[in-house]
């Protein structure tokens, strides 16, 4: 089969990077295009980026190096003839050039922040709400494009939302706490100061609180015909920064509508499987959630490369005794692979599976 | 007035040098005892104890550097003639130790938590339940003692239940959901590996939820008599270790029982005062709560010395979105000052003050 | 007497906020004015700059806070009618700009590295080479200024230098190897990811190399009448990064022309005094090198701010087996008080008492 | 071939455990026999070691967790019917009993220090000095024993020597300077107090610094007959420890008899072989140095692994500018594998290769 040639936009960056690293002899994808800034267009990638090798282990791949890199503009794209287009673009400029791009007919699939609430944008975790790709009908109507915009949600959240997938359909949930301690990596390479977080916690992510709160809603929600209906539970979150390299933990109390022990949710998060797994997609753990009995796991130094980084580890399931119905647990996701570019690139494989790439 | 004689039981250990750094010059008490197991007895005391500068800052006090290291028994602490004993013995042998020394008409001050949820001993805060003291007479008479034993609480418990307290004059609590981020010096200055802890989260602190949970309900109890009769609310907590010297962290979700508004919460955490204040103790600190109103702090690297370690600092006070009437926040608490030898201090100042010793 | 009107030049920038802490109240100068680039002027001081609390310990304090920022330009300068200019500017902006306040009459303290070496500027160690203050008139006639530069050395030069000078005059100099573990706050704030430098060691620092072996020689040279003579010795210098706040660490090993004993050296360091010392200028540490005798110190963590950060911490000074006449020891230095804006503020008070400010 | 059948000394403890996991499905050893101090002596090995996960990445191997713990006595090992010992034994242990296990005819490769600088026992870097187990016949001789004891060097010298021993060859050595900055891991896996060594250079390790000095000479030394005559050159060293997991770096400044270009030095670094790679023995590293061209390398967090950490990696090779002929650079050694129990299973397999297990 032809490979779908894709574009990387905002190659450069840290989160351009990576999709570089998961795009890079991928079976479905050959990367034909890296965008960039005006001040990079012209010059070969392995000049126009500061790899980081901390970031990724590896050096750039040589036949990405040698790509020249071009100016973030429809032209360019077309010129490149891709049709999906993976976007790592910052905010302000995602705004603009992604429905641009979406209304000239490519698959724009973002890590950017700007669209995840639009109704007409499904926000997707491939093992949650596949059938919320519903959505892009109308979207293509609503908007008139003959593209679209398939949104992927934070990394905070998307730990979370997986690990309460299950227990929602099992015992039913009523309220969510969650208290995160995040990777730096989360902030971007040099996001945060060594200064401000050696021997510290920071006790604020700037946005963080409010996208877990609300993207939960919108991803567990559900689809009625031409909209989501956001889930009708309640969510509070505090985020905090901790002095990590890769993997968010966070800390869930939930009331749930039921009773239900806590063997059996350990059972239903081990058992849980979505489209992923039941379609084989080349980047689809075995299992979306890893659940540990040892009463000290998961921890970020040891576990967040679980299914290569693509596995939710859920440990410490147990009763919470302030909910006459509830339990408590501790989770960890890896903020850059199953939070990042990973699950871009899952969601892009869903996408070509389902035939919704043209 | 004559400076009352006190012994450190446990005097080489971290617990016994913090001790020794608040009592050194201390206008109402005088290092009159320093107790460690056999093998240090007779030892000079800078010979027995390796002095960690890192924990304390300064070096041993010359004085207390030339006192002799006497055996943990009832002989040595008698012929020392003391009145008052810091104990900062492990579990296991204040287990035993203690009971005698009370027994023999010592008052015992003790980190320990063998004791904490004894019925008959109060688990003093002492801007929260001074009148716990009244359970000293029921104490010694039970026990028939002529000595007694006062027991300081859990780090992590001391922080959350000074900023508990004032919510819950105000406002009513029904339920607590916490979620620790704890310094590494808890542990010991031995008691984690740097390889466990650089660049990781351990999510689990042996014993650390249970005392949260449990304590919090005595410390806030009501006196009734002859018993304290525990707090009836919920609390939940999710204790972990990270990479800081000094300083809990704790995020803090309340359900309160009458609606608060965040203003009003901040106000009545700024104003809050106890018999500390009042009767203006040698370690009581101006403000046992400091409220910030930044959005990114209390920060353990900026705040932890907040009133000399005596202050609990919050932060982030705001409405919590998954309770009809709540409240969360960001606390921080010293742990090996307030939650440690400087809070054992002041509890025994404030029983020096009511005249509770002898 | 009337304190003289100073200028900073890049106030914004994390040396510029260094600055304000050293002049903020300072019995000589007086802050009159506060440069940045074209897109913070205009605006009040607290406004432009992102105060960073880990590097200063403080907050602005609150008449710096409301001055208004002017644009790096000698208009502004000659405006505020100020003496005295310390410059925390970039290499390519200091290049163009300090000499033309200089020709203007202003006196220009220089942390930038890009006249250090020009021979008619003096490289000022204050307890060093005070008398390289006569390169200014040497100065001001070949260039024809009304003011002048003096340029202050790089952090870990200071250090080394320092420790250099009363083995040089005691048993003279053949050669230096020195290996450096050097803080993260000398490349700024957000000059190294936390990612990079966690657990890790950098094994290189741009220019530092250079920097070190060359500035030394000119520091540690003789003046001849109209130019410094540079030291004839050799210097071999090995830089690294290590995850530490403040502090460089350098591990030095001498070739002695003269048999020195370990002792003796001790001694020379402990009793080396200069011209900051003799004539008590304000920012003079009482003791330029502190000597320790402990096998394990100095540290960074305990050390750093010896003597307010202005005192050079040398330890483990013994003889080095692999020399003839030779010594080896470590020491630390405060690279952004000793080594940054502390020093340079201390050299414009040795200026200022020797009549050398017009 | 029948595997040989080993014992592991000591394998409760951090280097034992290593021991494990480089002898477990080795292709010519056989774990017989696990030793520990009397109170782990008959219980099942998963139930007497405190196994460190972040030391070893993996757990224990089943078959190895449900092998018995005997105590470290002779009878105990010739039951077990052992030729090997790998000896993980403290020094005061280590002392007494690998020299009557030898006695009885058992070869001991040991990690301890006791026996290095013996002059009868081989100092064994088998890539360097393969010829030093002529050795063996005269210590047999000497003491009288059956079998023999083998040394392994320390972490820090074993990275050194390594490097050092293709320029001796090439351009001769006088004199060698080596700071190191060694990670925490070095200490034991509890050695080290997270709060000491966070933020932080230790400028001290107890013994490290004469170590390093005189088992480089001795391991560098000839082989004249009877015994080692140490090489005739000056080795200098100031040993540091940062906060690293795993891995030393040491910057090296060497003086050389003759003149040598870095781009020489580099070339017989990178061609350098020794008996491994010719014997092509199981645990040899393809390259015994790697060298690399980029500025900022090595680094522990990206190096540290290279040839399954049994290379040494060399970077930033340049000419020493304070000798006539020099070179300096800068190296890594995975401390706890080329350093450490890695390099012990070498040694034992070059000793199999060459017929001297009896």
């Amino acid at each position: 089969m032809r490979k779908k040639r894709v574009a990387i936009l905002g190659a450069t960056g840290t989160v351009g990077q990576q999709f570089i690293q998961f795009l890079h002899k991928h079976p479905l994808f050959e990367i034909a295009c890296l965008t960039a800034s005006k001040k990079s267009a012209g010059k070969r990638y392995s000049e126009a980026t500061k790899w980081y090798p901390n970031f990724l282990g590896k050096g750039i791949p040589e036949e990405v190096g040698n790509m020249t890199v071009v100016d973030t503009n429809l032209n360019a794209i077309e010129k490149a003839n891709v049709e999906i287009a993976f976007s790592a673009l910052p905010a302000d400029i995602s705004k603009e050039t992604e429905p641009e791009f979406a209304r000239a007919g490519i698959t724009i699939v973002s890590k950017s922040n700007v669209f995840r609430l639009d109704p007409h944008v499904p926000l997707l975790v491939p093992e949650i709400n596949p059938n919320h790709l519903e959505l892009l009908k109308v979207q293509k109507k609503a908007k008139n494009w003959r593209g679209c915009i398939v949104a992927d949600p934070n990394c905070t959240t998307t730990g979370l939302v997986l690990s309460l997938k299950p227990i929602l359909d099992f015992a039913g949930i009523k309220r969510v706490f969650v208290a995160t301690m995040q990777a730096v990596s989360g902030a971007g390479y040099l996001g945060v100061s060594p200064i401000a977080i050696n021997g510290n916690v920071l006790p604020y992510i700037h946005g963080e609180e409010e996208k877990t709160q609300n993207e939960t809603l919108k991803i567990l929600g559900r689809f009625e015909g031409d909209k989501v209906e956001p889930l009708n539970i309640k969510v509070s979150s505090i985020c905090n920064r901790v002095n990590v390299d890769y993997g968010h933990i966070e800390d869930v109390f939930i009331e749930t509508e039921k009773p239900c022990a806590p063997e059996e949710v350990k059972e239903v998060l081990r058992k849980f499987r979505g489209a992923p797994q039941e379609l084989n997609l080349h980047s689809a753990p075995e299992h979306p959630i890893v659940v540990r009995d040892e009463e000290d796991r998961p921890q970020p130094k040891l576990d967040v490369n679980e299914g290569k980084g693509m596995s939710v580890v859920v440990g410490r399931v147990r009763r919470d005794p302030a909910f006459e119905n509830g339990v408590k647990y501790t989770l960890l996701v890896h903020n850059t692979v199953r939070g990042g570019a990973g699950m871009a690139v899952l969601n892009a494989e869903l996408l070509a599976r389902k035939g919704l790439l043209n």
